[in-house]
């Protein structure tokens, strides 16, 4: 399981507050945070400074690496602030993300082209953002063949089917964790990858569902989440469902967690 | 979801005790709040009571009968205990359980063909219990089969492939998971039903580990649990886990549950 912390994003007040007062130590106190609770990738956003989010979300990359030894998920619309950032970028980063909407495929084919970089494919095309499970495929299809014949390695590449909110539709759960589970068994080595939150927009007691969703989608096969790690109930349940997954030998996981205090939430 | 309040088991003291002392109002008490929380069957379990257990099982249907609107689930591995109990059950029961042992199935085969009763069926035979998935599939198809060919009616049929240990093999887990979903793939019409407990034998957190697994199991298709339906954190897993899998049209079951304090754990 690769978790994504989410915090160091530009559309939370006190990022982006941090990024324009250049306040490295907040920022370098976030990603510390979110590394030692169990992050493998700092999420870096700056996607609000229009004009600006090239220079921001290349400085938030160099403040993240001067005191946390963990590679950034680079995350932009604009495959040129992308680009930027990965080229004072120590390490492997993630890149969050290309799709199959024609501009953003173009651009950013060539800069993950043939490269070790790890790359999010969003489910989504120029028609929109898909409902279905076999709307999904079909343009997870295209991503990832695409994206193969192009010298990424299939285990590089983290599908997001895109999490839709359950109370627009009480389909819109089942689809995406149907389509998880279709990219796993059909793509053999491929990784799977979401933010949560959109499942519960609207509805009440948000985090929990959330948390029952994270964990429906691992028994799903989903290997890729991005989360808050601070949210300690989460980062407890990622963990049980992990060993309870089959991907934990001896529970040795989850003993040292609960030794550790993970699940005192 | 078809929930089986577990609580009233001769195996629990106070549920011993009561019974020796047959001493209705308590029984009646825990059948009460099992129905309130939402049990849809009331499990009753008088198996250690060996020679008089057929006794103590007719009066606890009784008892428990006399207070709730609800029918049982008639828990004994002694066909004779069942039968008798069975006479004096109002509505449709659920009889707990039959499997592929020789005798316990010969024996309960006849109680149970061109009746309107509900069957649990354990993915159990004399070889013992199964560890894989295609172990479980082979016992599962032979006993649908055999009580399909009996007139039972597939939608009567309650699968139980049997939670066993992830703390013993870390298989354990996945195997079962991928069973349910098996199952509910492969007999259209069928259900599934399982206890829990078993999952986190030997391990901290239990409690956690078993919520999680049922929301895991949801996932997969699982629409049966035997549980305590007096545990809030359970339930309200369970009620969001129907709301995501796509089973609580516009919410509905969710706000409901919310408004009545259900998340309040």
């Amino acid at each position: 399981m690769i978790v994504v912390g989410e915090l160091i994003n530009a559309s939370r007040k006190a990022i982006a507050a941090a990024i324009e007062a250049q306040d490295a130590e907040y920022i370098q106190k976030v990603a510390k945070d979110e590394h030692e609770a169990g992050a493998n990738y700092i999420d870096v956003n700056a996607g609000i400074f229009v004009g600006q989010e090239a220079e921001y979300l290349t400085w938030l990359v160099k403040t993240v690496q001067e005191v946390v030894d963990a590679p950034c998920c680079i995350d932009s619309p604009d495959p040129k602030c992308i680009e930027q950032a990965l080229t004072i970028h120590k390490g492997t980063a993630m890149v969050n993300s290309i799709s199959l909407e024609k501009e953003r495929y173009d651009a950013l084919l060539p800069i993950v082209a043939g490269t070790d970089l790890k790359v999010v494919a969003l489910c989504m095309s120029d028609d929109g953002m898909p409902e279905t499970m076999d709307a999904r495929m079909k343009i997870a299809d295209k991503l990832i063949n695409s994206l193969v014949k192009n010298n990424v390695p299939i285990g590089n590449i983290y599908v997001d089917p895109l999490v839709q909110p359950i109370g627009t539709n009480s389909t819109f759960g089942i689809e995406f964790l149907n389509t998880i589970e279709a990219i796993t068994t059909t793509y053999k080595g491929i990784h799977t990858m979401c933010g949560l939150s959109n499942i519960s927009f609207g509805l009440p007691n948000r985090k929990f569902m959330n948390q029952m969703f994270a964990v429906m989608a691992i028994a799903k096969g989903l290997d890729g989440l991005i989360i808050n790690p601070l949210d300690k109930a989460m980062m407890g349940s990622l963990i049980t469902a992990e060993t309870l997954r089959g991907r934990d030998d001896f529970c040795v996981k989850y003993l040292k967690a609960h030794r550790k205090g993970a699940f005192e939430f």
